[in-house]
């Protein structure tokens, strides 16, 4: 049975709007509003197992996993939920050992999802103009345990990238049909590329843009709407609250640029 | 520049509703109604290069991805779609050296999906009643060069599973309520079930199960609406058409068997 | 041009979230925390002009429709909203001169909706069990100038109604299946039934129950989902947050009682 | 009882895709894959008993309800669903007595939805380029007995407009933009406006519109979303394939020309 050591990585969760991701360390203390967690309590308690809080409350020993580092993350940007990561990252092909690009880093939410699924063999290039967000980023990364998987770089994309070719990029940023000339130039035959933008305004100039550069095929735009359900025995309904809209997911493919002419693609159409 | 040799999978993208996924064998044909391509045409060719069929078709050569495997595979039974599969994986935690159970496998798509992210260092059991389907997932995870990576065993997970702890466990049967307590030991604490369900009825049954045995928490309940845009400049727009419903997604996590009496559960209420 | 007169109701529109609904009447102020409106300003103003608040605010003077009584009502129960009440009046098939019958009438949202479609050759019977919800729904009905078309009985239509046969009903209770038998019996033949529930097992108990009866047909169960769109120019997106669940709508249609036995229904299989 | 006599329209329904509106006529036949059905056999059934066809199958004699002329219209043109029609007209506040604009009429759905609901009253004027479409708008409306209410013109919108103040106009054009300064000049002060529009860049095209013309307030813009439900006992879900997108939905409210100027509108910001 696996227990908590010092320098763990700890999800405690006493309900769902009190879920907190700590770094076990001797001496520190946890503060909530249902009273205080001494993380000394922690060390050699299983994971899976209950402990109580100062004021008597049950908390939760749990594994922090990708989207509990995620939802947890300190933010200087907003984030992209994870309904829209895991779809991304499924339909980038990313495995293990893949070479991936993202930009803009932001707070680091998609990095550290990319960062998990990628392993130790596979590299992580993450771009951003703010060095708040870097900073944020390298943060949150460390916490995760996944910072020597990425090497962040404060550059603009819409600038000269200089990386080996890229098995996938991940591209969010204001402006993506600026910056899908250059990120194209470090995208390997055959990879993929995956942009994420809030405004259908956004999807149109991006899409014809991707289509003009000749260089990329198969484009599809995608939305997720996400319902949560409530279970009650005799009483099953959606959630009466939601998420309306997050933002839409471009999927394209780059071809080698040898044979692009005069070639039609109807992708979305 | 990675060009296609013999024995490569290969996707030969002609149009949206001509895709095919090939091993490519000297001597070989590959037949559509646009044209035939030999499979020696194909050999020495950059991928994300374009080839012409007889009849002077464009085609282009792609590495084929996840979802691609997962879209042309051979089919004995209905497979969990793309969407529900990228969140089922991304909510499971799984990672690059998982060890990782599912049941039943059917076709094999989902198993294709998990196999490919848990790399050469993780582990996937696939369970199945029915030799059938057992069979055809063996020849789709060949044909995806992922089979190293997967255990298929023929057996009822509602009996005795005899595996090491596994670190996420899928579950896509007619009755999960049944297989949760047997699951559940196979399942390390902390560890994450995902359970997928096309009725609110088993939605209903499953979560009253899970919380029943006391020995999951964090249960949710979720469905994915997917919608894909057509973009003509000027005139972008939702598909007419979708897919109006496939399955409910339920997620919990396992605790520890040691202290679970007596402790309240509102996750899902 | 149309002025406004003393007795008139009218909509005082100052944003989005400063909507009136008053009765004008000399002497009378509405106070707002924009500043105040004196109802003395109001008179001989053209409907579709600005007025200012006391503190300088602009405020548009419209004509109330329909939904603004509705969203202005004063509550004592939850109540419909108005894209399940479009839907459902619309299906209803009522019209002018209809003869329609509602329980329970709750705070008398969907009653306004129904008492001014079917005009004054029109009758509509309101139920309810709760004298507090009787009298909410008769101010608010009185309010909006619809009282004179509307018989409201204090009244569980579990039990026998007493009234002349109807064109339709509808029906808003927790235990609709209970109501059924007594509610078809006041329904002429080819009439409709529109039946309101939040939760998915209260719809299978209830198609199960209409079915059972042998009286009804041609049952279906529908759920809306309204997304409202946010337009800047260049900048075109759904609003982040939504209602995610409001109830599910069931109709059928009443059948005469001569030939029902032996006869299969599949219409919502 | 009431009975069918010659002259009715009359709904017959052997399931759920064989549904047939019909005006009786004494001698005619109306003829099915299911066997045919002699107009002389419905005379003097009561509505709501079934009747058998000449191979066996039963069907049922229904009083014909709006939506049933809607989806049995005879078209020329794509017409306007009911989910949108049904929100159209409640958002319209149109009543018993209204007088209402259509443009461009099409095949006549949403002209027949509207004169249903105006009663013997109202006043529909419906314009139209088409003469094929007026032409199948006027057989439609007929068939619905609702032609006496609705005054058909060969019109272009986008030209002067001829007819007294309206309480409401709807709108199903390609080019709404161009047609709003003539259609306010028919419309009351406080009337409303609601406009049809299948892509998201005519909807961005006509707020800006609406907005620059000074005439409008209260500018809001919907889709909605329709999931219809199967019911098995003990299987309840959607049904797996549903229409992904129709069109949107702008609503707004003319005001009064007298004050518009320098009055910012942030109704849809």
């Amino acid at each position: 049975m696996e227990v908590v050591r010092e320098g763990d990585g700890v999800l405690i969760y006493i309900d769902e709007k009190r879920k907190f991701v700590v770094k076990v360390q001797r001496g520190k203390i946890l503060g909530t509003d249902k009273g205080y967690i001494l993380h000394d309590q922690l060390i050699g308690q299983p994971y899976g197992s209950f402990i109580k809080t100062s004021r008597g409350y049950t908390a939760l020993l749990l594994k922090p996993l990708r989207q509990d580092y995620v939802t947890s993350i300190r933010r200087v940007t907003q984030i992209i939920y994870p309904k829209d990561a895991a779809l991304m990252i499924y339909l980038s092909g990313i495995n293990p050992g893949s070479r991936v690009g993202e930009a803009g880093v932001g707070s680091g939410a998609l990095t550290v999802a990319i960062a998990s699924i990628i392993g130790d063999n596979g590299i992580l290039y993450g771009f951003d103009v703010s060095k708040k967000a870097l900073e944020c980023a390298r943060e949150n990364l460390e916490k995760a345990g996944l910072l020597h998987r990425v090497i962040l770089k404060e550059q603009d994309v819409r600038m000269d990238l200089n990386v080996e070719p890229l098995d996938s990029f991940f591209l969010d940023i204001p402006d993506p049909w600026n910056a899908l000339v250059n990120v194209s130039k470090v995208l390997k035959p055959s990879s993929t590329i995956l942009i994420y933008t809030p405004t259908i305004n956004q999807v149109e100039r991006t899409v014809i843009a991707l289509q003009n550069t000749g260089l990329f095929r198969d484009v599809r735009v995608y939305e997720l709407l996400l319902r949560e359900y409530q279970v009650e025995p005799g009483a099953v309904r959606p959630l009466t609250r939601m998420i309306g809209h997050t933002g839409y997911i471009i999927f394209a493919r780059r071809i080698s640029q040898v044979s692009t002419l005069n070639v039609q693609d109807n992708s979305v159409k």
